[in-house]
């Protein structure tokens, strides 16, 4: 049985993963057939030097990925359908589960250049200064062990109460819940703001993460066109109107995905639909620290004056995904609500990450932070879309992002292209498939290539 | 206007939340009386030299909470039924959500001697180890900064996996879902496993809130009577059938609030009874660890040869809560639309706490920990006990609990007696009052008194 395995002791993954890894590895490049037998796990155990929980815990791994099949008194055998390191790219129609499982895992060691998240470089996150407050923070460890407020840190909630007077909004820490990132808050506003069979209006196309959250909920998701100033007001009031909806999700600053960011006056008019007709307004405004070229207009909710929008934004794109802090303004009584919801949920977040971002925010080094790496996503976004200027024919449009990390295609209707997400990832580079992000395909190919963590294009 | 307000600007709380807490204290002290008008906004900012949002954000902190109230034009007044510093303790009756937002909230700087909170004593904490290895993760930083698996680290997974062996249960990771706490993993499996408008069997009494996470989910909690050794199975197979319950939620090791602990020979009735009717049995194991005499009866996952069994378990006793980093254990394909859930409600973990509770498990330091803080904890628990038996009258009836971190008083039903967890607050001793951890409400009057923050009890 051809399986060679390196183990690496000194190497931050676990031991059982380093097998597994080099197990898929080997399936993929097809060195081990499907139907061939693995050793036992007494056996690889004993040749590799590690405990039988190790290769059990690595066997268990690739079993539940479907890599492997054990039967009883039989065996463990590679299967039939071995799957590929990216699910979202196999033979089968893409998932929203699946894709979002993949985009969370993307990282730099698996050897794939990523334009399939639309995430911050960690390779420019400022990790000296982050560790640094960090440590300073040990002598409150009594306090930090502990829950703290419901609502989210008291120190917390003001930093986000005076960082978002630059997006023209005015709030107090009273009407701020802290929440984990801005994906959390969504899942309660939409629990809260609409029961099981409801209508969400969300744009066309979006972030695959709420589309997931709505069929999670029981929630039906349905399109208003947009175009490029964001979504089209006509087409809005008639659909609200027509499908009751409780509420209209939007990105109208640097759109996720296409990059699109709605002028004031367009968010005027959504406002005064939104009151006229009586839905909610649910402003997703976390791309808006990334403005690449001129200042973003003011946010919705800095306009609105009868309680009709939630504003949700965090630190996920300005500065580090996997803090998950982020927070949500919304007037009362609905507030009361969210924080309820929020504690059934899973109580609050870890106060010590809580301190933490708001250390980095009274410092200035959020601030500071932005100003280093606007200017580099401004680059890799102009050579992005040179790149695609020079290399693409005509029939391929793209949009032209003025801040956030995405750009968006939308390719011809041809026999075969519907496979070019897959060749893609098998060429090294991974990319969303735009199917993924509609709430109701229009048929079309379209590709989501964020250029965020993209260092070399050429 | 007789409102005298110090500031501390090298304190960690922010200036505002100061402020806010000092205007409480008066409030409640009688000095600042109902109807009694503040300073404005300018003024007070010019009086204490800080800025307008400051102190806009300590009216609004006020406001929120009841104490005071704006009038447009005429100012701002010291409400006509200021709250007390614990809610939960007013004068009217208690509601889960309140009690809940008291607990989190309960810290030693109050000046509350707390035995209202479950909690692991934060000053016994080991602040230096758990920074030692949140520093020597800075060189994995551009790793950590990201969003890792949605199923949750592979090294936690696997450190929890080998954890779990104590316990009976063979796992391996790709068993195991990464939670925020057993919180949210009992919100997510409640929304797996029922429907709204299904019953829930639990406990009477039982974990305050996993009863507000199932009326926030619709679902009807069904109380199943106790003796010493935890659920009575005849009555749990009669209620579940009746009911046709969903599934039992179970905290057999140390059950909170009462500290009773199921035999090997009761764990497996439940097993057979859920097996035999068709209902999955929820194992909250989250206080397994603080075994004070003997140690515990293998879980009854452990005994589980059908997938009956949902089994939760986390770091908040054993360790820290503020660390909020929970896991679970289920079979397939439940784990996965579990794992799908997950990703709904808030994506992941942040990945640098998930990596931190990995080491430190793995280099034993939870294991050193608990050998240091049992002796601890058994002393108190005694010296309660002690104080019990010496203070209290024989009407007065109280559990011994063997592990974890409370016991349970039931009084006799008397005139008068129903105000004395007001009057324990007001006393200076936080107690959770016993009538939010019933989903039906016996009539009599109970205390849980949880001992683990209880430095000086004579």
């Amino acid at each position: 049985m051809p399986i060679s395995i390196v183990i690496d002791r000194s190497a931050a993954a676990p031991l059982y993963q380093q097998i597994a890894e080099q197990i898929k590895e080997q399936i993929a490049a097809g060195k081990l057939m499907t139907g061939a037998r693995l050793p036992t796990v007494r056996q690889l155990a004993d040749d590799l030097g590690v405990t039988r929980l190790t290769i059990q815990s690595a066997y268990g791994e690739l079993q539940a990925g479907g890599w492997i099949e054990a039967t009883v008194g039989r065996g463990t055998f590679v299967s039939q359908q071995p799957r590929r390191p990216l699910r979202a790219a196999a033979g089968t129609p893409p998932t929203a589960v699946h894709v979002i499982g993949d985009i969370l895992q993307l990282s730099e060691s698996s050897g794939i250049r990523s334009l399939g998240k639309a995430s911050p470089d960690p390779a420019l996150f400022p990790a000296e200064e982050f560790w640094a407050v960090l440590g300073q923070l040990l002598p409150h460890s009594a306090e930090l062990a502990g829950y703290g407020s419901a609502q989210g840190d008291p120190a917390l909630r003001l930093a986000f109460a005076e960082n978002v007077r630059e997006r023209g909004i005015d709030a107090t820490p009273a009407d701020i819940l802290i929440t984990a990132g801005v994906t959390q808050g969504l899942a309660l506003t939409a629990q809260s703001l609409a029961q099981p069979g409801d209508t969400v209006l969300v744009e066309q196309p979006t972030y695959i993460g709420f589309l997931h959250q709505l069929r999670s909920y029981g929630l039906n998701p349905i399109a208003v066109p947009m175009d490029d100033q964001g979504v089209q007001p006509e087409m809005l009031e008639r659909i609200a109107i027509q499908t009751r909806a409780r509420f209209l999700y939007t990105i109208s600053t640097y759109h996720n995905p296409t990059g699109c960011c709605a002028p004031v006056e367009r968010r005027r008019q959504l406002l005064e639909i939104a009151h006229r007709v009586g839905f909610k307004i649910v402003e997703d405004d976390i791309y808006a620290a990334l403005a690449l070229d001129a200042p973003p207009p003011p946010a919705i909710k800095s306009l609105d004056r009868n309680g009709s929008v939630v504003y949700l934004s965090s630190l996920s794109k300005s500065f580090m995904p996997g803090l998950r802090i982020g927070f949500l303004i919304a007037p009362q009584p609905l507030l009361e609500r969210l924080t309820s919801l929020r504690m059934a949920t899973d109580l609050v977040s870890p106060l010590l990450l809580q301190r933490t971002a708001a250390e980095l925010l009274k410092s200035g080094c959020l601030r500071r932070h932005l100003r280093r790496v606007i200017p580099l996503y401004r680059a890799r976004r102009d050579a992005l879309l040179a790149a695609l200027a020079l290399h693409l024919p005509n029939e391929v449009t793209f949009t032209q992002p003025t801040g956030g990390l995405s750009c968006w295609l939308t390719l011809p209707r041809r026999p075969g292209l519907q496979d070019l997400p897959r060749q893609m990832v098998e060429a090294g580079w991974a990319v969303a498939p735009g199917e993924v992000l509609w709430a109701d395909h229009d048929g079309d190919l379209h590709l989501r290539l964020s250029y965020g963590c993209c260092r070399r294009i050429r």
